[in-house]
C-alpha cells in the first residue's frame, strides 16, 4: 500500500502538466475580452474533474462566467448518506496582468525557476484548485477506496476577481445540492513556508458615501465666511469623531456585538512569527503602526473592527487659492466588520452618527455602495476545524497555527447560505505577488496541499 | 454762489457723458487679449484727469497693467505745505464679463433703465472714480476756489480685478510722490441706499495648504485597515479640531491680538437694518446662520477671525467604492484676520497646530499660497474718518453708519506702506451686481458721491 505522500511525490508530474496546460487559458474575469477564455478555462477544468473519475461534472451558467459543480458521492460507508459531506470553494478565473512590462516570463506562459511556478493565477487560485485534483487521487489510492471517505463537492466559481456578484444568487438557487455538512475553502495563504496556519475568520464590509451640502453656491470666504456653516468643515469634524484618542470608533453600538478573542485565539497569534518592523518597511509601505490602542497589529488587522477613510473630496482642489466656502463636501467610508457585528446593526449605527453630526443647515445623506460582506469565524473547537489541524499536522510535521483573514471575498456567503461551518486549506504563501506582476506559487507547498486534502477526507469521515 | 449740491445737480450730464464714453473700453485685466484695452483706458482717464484741471498727470507702467497717478496741489491755503494731503484709491479694470448671454444690455454698450446705469464696471469701480472728477469741479465752483483746499493725490490702479499683483512694489517706488496724510479709497459700497454708511475696517488673509502623506501606495483596507496611519482620517481629525464646539479657532494664540469691538462699533453695526432670513436665503444661499458663539452674523463677518476649509481631497473619489487606506490627503485652509493679527504670527500658530495634530506614521507639510493681506481697521475718532462722517451726513442728511468689509483687496497694502489713516467714500450699493451679468450703478448715488466728496475736501481742510 502506498502513502499519500508517496502517491504525491510519484504523481508530482501529473499536477505539474496539469498546470501547465490550464494556467495558458487567459480567464481574466474583469475583461469582457476574455469571457470566451473563461469559459474555455471552465471547460477545461471540468474535464479535468472528469479525468479524476467524478461521476458528476457541471458547467453552471451564471448571468456572468460559468462555475464548475463536480462531485462524487462516498460509497460503503455504512451507506452514502451516513458519509459526511464537504464542499470545496475555489474560483477558476485570474486577475488582470498589467503592468505586462514588470513580468520577468510573460503571465501566462508557466515557467518554473527553482521551486517556484510563475504565471497569473498559479497560487490565485488555479494552483489551489489543481493540488485537489491530486489529493483525492492520493486519498483513494492510500485508503485503497474506490469512491472518496466523504460526499466530495466542488463548486469553482468564476467571477472571485470580480467581486463574485453572481455567487449568492447560484448558492441560494443551488442549495439544494451544494449543502454540505463542512466548507472547506481552498484560496488563502498560510502564514510562512515553515509556519502552517489556517484562517478561522474573516472580517466583513459596509461601505457608504456620506455627502454635505451646504451653500447652494460657492461662497466668497471674506464676504461669508465665519458666518455660514462650511459643509467640509463639518465633515471633517464628523470623520474627526469617529474615533476617540485611543482609536475606538465613536459608532454608537458598534462593539456591542464584537466577539472578543479568546485565550486561545490570541495565544496562537502571539505565537506566530510576525515582525512588525519588516511588516512595515514591506508590504505596509508605513512609517508607524497605529490604530485601537491595547491590540497588536495581527489582532488589529483580523479581530478587530475599524472605520476607515477610503477617500474625501469637496470644494477646490486645484492649483493655488480659491478662498471659498465650498457648497459641497463628501467622504467615502468603509467599516471592516468582525463577528458577530451584524451589517445591518452597523449601518443604522453609522446613519445615527452621521444625524448626529449633521450641523444646522448642512443637509446629509448616506449612501451605502453594496450589501456588504458578513464577518465568519470559526470556533477553535469546531470539529471539521480540528480535523483539518490533524491532516496539516501529519502533512507538515509541526504545530499548526490559527489566522485570520483582514478582508473577504464570498466566504461569508457561503457559511450563511449554506449554513455549514467554514475551514480553510490554502497553501498559497505571503510572498506569491497574488494580484501583482510575477504571481507564482511554490510546488513543494501545493504538494503539501493535495497530501492535506487527501489526509483531511479520511479526518473529516472519522476513519 | 452755487453750492456744491446745485454744482452736482447742474453738471451731472457730463458725468453722464463721461461714464459713456470710459464704459465703453472693455478693460479686463484678467484677460491678456484685453491688454491694450486696459492701456488705452488709462490714457482715456489721464486725458479726462487733464480736462479736469489737474496740473500733473501721468500714466504710471508696472510689469503688468499701467496705473494712473493724477496730482493737484492746494494752493493759498498759507502755503501749499501747510494744507493736508489726500491719496484717492480706485482701479481703472474690470472683471470678465461671461457669462455673457445673461446680459440684458452688452456688457460694453452703457444703458440707463430707470436710475440705473447698466455697464461692466459702472459700480466697480469706473462709477466710483469719475465721480470723483465731478466732486472736484464742484468742490471749486462751491469754494471760489481755484486749488482744492487740500492737496489731491489719485492712485488708479489697473490690476486690482486681477489681485493688484503689482501694486504693492508700486507703493514702494512711489512712496515719495503718494505719500499723504489722508487715503480716501472708493470701492466699497454703502450699506443701503437710504442708508449711508463708510467701512472702518477689513479683514486681512492667510492662506495655505496642508499635505498629509501616510503609506507610500495604497492599501487594501482589508489587509492593512486599523494597523496603519490613515492621512485622510489623520487630516479629518487635524480639521476637526480647528474649531471647537462653540466655533472658536484653536490654532495656538489665534486671538490673543484680536481687539475686541469698541461699544461704539457693536452699537453702530446693531443700528443697520440687517436681516438675517433675507440674507440666508438671498446672497448667502444658505439655510442656517453659523459661526462663533456670541457674536451676530454681521460681527462674526466683519469683525471675527475665521478658518474655513477651502477645499480638501484623497484617496478614491471615483463612483462606487475602492476600499483603500489612501496614500495622501490634502486640504486648503484659509484665514480671516481682523486688526490687530499679525499674518506672521498666525502661520505661525497653524504650523505648530499641525505639528501638533500630526500623528506618528504621517509626515505633514504646510504650504503657504501667498503673502497674505494684513487686515485693517480705522478708528472711529480718526479726524478724517469723523470730517468724512460729516460730509457724508451734509449729503444725505443722515445719520451715517459704520460697517466693515469681510474680505479685502490691497487696502491694508496701502496703509502700510504708505503709513496713513484709510477711509472709505463708496457709494455702490449691495444689489449693484458687481462682478456678476447686468452690472449697474445707481447714478443718483453717483452723483450723493461726487457731492460728499466735494464736501470732503473742505472738510479735510478744516476750513
Amino acid at each position: 500500500m502506498i502513502s499519500e505522500r508517496e502517491y504525491v511525490a510519484a504523481h508530482a508530474g501529473q499536477l505539474r502538466e496539469d498546470l501547465d496546460a490550464w494556467l495558458r487559458i487567459p480567464s481574466i474575469s474583469a475583461d469582457p475580452a476574455h469571457a470566451a477564455d473563461v469559459r474555455l478555462n471552465a471547460e477545461w477544468l471540468a474535464e479535468a474533474f472528469r479525468r479524476t473519475g467524478f461521476p458528476t461534472v457541471e458547467v453552471w451558467d451564471t448571468p456572468g462566467a460559468p462555475a464548475v459543480f463536480a462531485e462524487w458521492r462516498s460509497q460503503g460507508n455504512g451507506g452514502a448518506d451516513a458519509a459526511p459531506s464537504v464542499l470545496v470553494y475555489g474560483h477558476h478565473d485570474v486577475q488582470p496582468v498589467d503592468p505586462e512590462e514588470l513580468w520577468v516570463t510573460p503571465p501566462f506562459v508557466p515557467t518554473v525557476r527553482g521551486d517556484e511556478l510563475f504565471a497569473r493565477g498559479a497560487a490565485d487560485d488555479k494552483g489551489q484548485v489543481l493540488f485537489h485534483l491530486l489529493g483525492v487521487r492520493a486519498h483513494l489510492a492510500a485508503t485503497g477506496r474506490t469512491s472518496p471517505a466523504v460526499t466530495l463537492r466542488f463548486l469553482i466559481e468564476g467571477e472571485e476577481e470580480s467581486g463574485s456578484p453572481h455567487l449568492a444568487d447560484l448558492l441560494r438557487a443551488q442549495q439544494g445540492r451544494l449543502r454540505s455538512d463542512v466548507i472547506v475553502v481552498s484560496d488563502t495563504a498560510m502564514f510562512g513556508r515553515d509556519v502552517p496556519s489556517t484562517c478561522t475568520g474573516m472580517r466583513g464590509l459596509v461601505d457608504c458615501q456620506v455627502d454635505f451640502h451646504g451653500p447652494d453656491v460657492d461662497l466668497h470666504s471674506g464676504l461669508f465666511g465665519g458666518a455660514v456653516p462650511n459643509p467640509a468643515t463639518a465633515l471633517s469634524r464628523l470623520v474627526g469623531a469617529l474615533h476617540d484618542d485611543a482609536g475606538r470608533v465613536q459608532v454608537p453600538g458598534f462593539y456591542d456585538a464584537v466577539l472578543p478573542l479568546t485565550d486561545a485565539e490570541r495565544t496562537s497569534f502571539e505565537s506566530l512569527p510576525f515582525d512588525e518592523a519588516d511588516w512595515l518597511a514591506g508590504t505596509a509601505r508605513s512609517r508607524a503602526a497605529a490604530g485601537e490602542a491595547g491590540y497588536s497589529t495581527l489582532e488589529r488587522i483580523w479581530a478587530r473592527p475599524t472605520a476607515e477613510v477610503n477617500g474625501m473630496w469637496g470644494g477646490y482642489t486645484g492649483p493655488g487659492a480659491k478662498t471659498i466656502v465650498p457648497t459641497d463636501a463628501h467622504v467615502k467610508l468603509s467599516f471592516r466588520l468582525v463577528p458577530d457585528q451584524d451589517r445591518k446593526a452597523i449601518r443604522d449605527g453609522v446613519e445615527r452618527f452621521v444625524a448626529a453630526h449633521t450641523p444646522a443647515g448642512i443637509s446629509a445623506a448616506v449612501h451605502w455602495e453594496s450589501d456588504g460582506v458578513a464577518p465568519c469565524r470559526t470556533p477553535l473547537d469546531t470539529p471539521a476545524l480540528q480535523a483539518l489541524v490533524r491532516a496539516l499536522e501529519r502533512t507538515f510535521e509541526r504545530d499548526v497555527r490559527y489566522s485570520r483573514g483582514g478582508g473577504s471575498g464570498p466566504e461569508a456567503d457561503l457559511a450563511e447560505i449554506l449554513d455549514a461551518p467554514l475551514v480553510f486549506l490554502g497553501v498559497s504563501l505571503p510572498d506569491d505577488h497574488i494580484h501583482a506582476p510575477n504571481e507564482r506559487v511554490s510546488l513543494p507547498m501545493l504538494h503539501k496541499g493535495a497530501e492535506a486534502a487527501a489526509y483531511l477526507w479520511t479526518e473529516l469521515a472519522g476513519t
